[in-house]
């Protein structure tokens, strides 16, 4: 299978350091990054340098087996116990992505039955390659189903980035589009810059034009007034976290287009992988939401936009509550209602739909 | 009637000049210019260091109330031919405000009468400040009758600058907090930065904070999450213009809101003076929508954001149907319901309920 899929990737292993593209620094500039210790890695998540639930776990998965390649044990319960310590330290990076734990305690389990410390170090780099294998045919499946949503020419409203750089390739809610353009469907894209950190203007509005696919970028105060007057066709956006009864944890500003979907009629689609759910946690009131620093809303880029000891209120993320969800499109395949029921199927290895 | 009224004025008139407030240097510098020429009054125009339809308006009848002074006849007719050559000038800067040529229009008119150049120059001073007096009492007004919908402690979103230093003094939307603070009501509002130009974290939380209300900054994104985490008792904004059926033309983003409002079941008012509406248009659809320059969605404050030809939609104003209008209040009172008869009401010169 050929791609003519010109965006750069977000994250790549190097054995003695990990690659990441700086997303901090798009759209003006495509520059790479070596992490080579786990302070390295911390901070890249803490500041945004690497985003994405998918690209954070990967990240992090790498990051842990980089820094456990430095543990000088011979003793594997020793090493087990300062892995541990690493992964904590990784773990507390970014508290709602779902996807952190889950790629580090992946690496956990993997040392579990390791017999020595050389099979340990070499199980994790195994299994992070192996996160990132799985990961970049998780959102090509994810995109493959989909695409059956859409049809040539629809016009399709997204937030954020949850597109191949937000993961190890493809992206979730942005992989239709990419098969779509190897298609030639002519979907045309609407992207919200996403405020307050412009995931939408600096990174995807550029990475779709890195892959040559129709989009234009919007506020996101416009989305009303572009649903209406461009008569978009669906919203498809990524997820975060979704809890068992399919209530959604995205960037913020999703619960506000989920909402206005609905008014107009519009379906709203969530695309995540498996990796995304917690079953664990009911319904969204349980995620927590984290509250970033009010900086991020009184400066743009560095600029001062607002008074500088205005108060602010910053949550990153918002709960879309499952019965504004018109589908959630997962690489098994398309939820589409009774989500309390199709997500424990889901987990019970059965394929949905 | 004494007032604890801390923000500045947007226009004073100082019989040699015009001081106007800087509002293309707000938030971080109170910068005060002397508008001594027509091109001065011309320019800040122009350039939006004045902006806000009544401010407008009154700064252009400042405007030619001051020019006028130097026009050297003591022929009457002579003067008000040279008279409505600089109206036609001023008139030019931003042809669309309505309440500018309806402001110069009401100057052209002081003079119609006058036998004398020194009656005819008195006569416009005089009705020029009369304007801003009446836009003060109006506006005045359009608070009070606003405030009755409020009760102690009450949560209220906002978006863009419906402010005092949009109008001769309390603004129209912002009106009710500033008197709801003179009587300690503890209203708590939430402005909207509203992207793409931000006039709610540049102008209103600014205007508000200055006055020592109680204000908390958002992005648009936030509106959705924030009505629901905050309990938003009710949003009000201001109006470009309102058609005969009571569709209401706004700042971009408000149509969104009224959307939201309506899934929360939260109240969702338009402030607006009379001179805002335009009974010669029947309905939303008929009010033109201005498109404005990409490059104000593409970068903020001089900043790119975006890749630099990423295309873009960018409609500087939308239209929020009647029907998501809870109520329109106005100088005379408060409409409910249905527009399309009380307006008719209205403009008959009877008070609305």
């Amino acid at each position: 299978m050929t791609h003519s899929f010109a965006v750069p990737r977000s994250v790549e292993w190097k054995e003695t350091a990990i690659t990441i593209l700086n997303q901090q620094k798009l759209p003006d500039e495509t520059e790479y990054l070596e992490l080579t210790t786990k302070e390295d890695v911390f901070d890249a998540i803490v500041t945004l340098k690497v985003r994405g639930a998918p690209a954070i776990g990967i990240t992090a998965a790498f990051g842990l087996a980089l820094a456990a390649k430095n543990i000088e044990t011979d003793n594997v319960t020793e090493f087990r116990r300062r892995l541990e310590d690493i992964k904590q330290y990784l773990n507390s990076s970014r508290p709602t992505a779902i996807n952190l734990s889950w790629a580090l305690e992946r690496l956990s389990h993997s040392v579990e039955n390791a017999i020595s410390v050389n099979e340990a170090k070499t199980n994790l780099v195994h299994e992070a390659i192996q996160i990132q294998v799985e990961d970049e045919e998780t959102c090509r499946l994810i995109g493959q189903n989909a695409l059956q949503l859409f049809k040539k020419g629809d016009r399709i409203m997204t937030i954020c980035n949850a597109g191949s750089i937000a993961t190890s390739r493809y992206g979730t809610a942005l992989a239709p589009f990419y098969l779509a353009k190897q298609k030639d469907l002519g979907l045309h894209i609407y992207a919200c810059e996403t405020r307050p950190v412009l995931q939408g203007s600096r990174l995807t509005a550029w990475e779709l034009m890195q892959g040559g696919i129709d989009v234009t970028l919007i506020t996101d105060s416009m989305a009303a007034h572009t649903m209406k007057e461009k008569q978009i066709s669906a919203v498809i956006v990524g997820a975060d976290r979704i809890a068992k009864n399919g209530d959604t944890a995205n960037k913020i500003g999703t619960y506000g287009l989920a909402i206005l979907a609905n008014a107009f009629d519009i379906p709203f689609f969530v695309a995540a992988p498996l990796s995304t759910f917690d079953t664990k946690v009911k319904c969204g009131a349980d995620i927590p939401i984290e509250e970033r620093d009010p900086e991020e809303v009184r400066q743009i880029s560095g600029v001062r936009t607002a008074p500088s000891n205005v108060p602010v209120f910053n949550p990153a993320f918002d709960i879309t509550p499952h019965d504004l969800i018109s589908g959630i499109i997962t690489e098994k395949g398309i939820m589409t209602g009774n989500y309390e029921e199709e997500i424990e199927q889901l987990f019970k290895g059965e394929k949905v739909h």
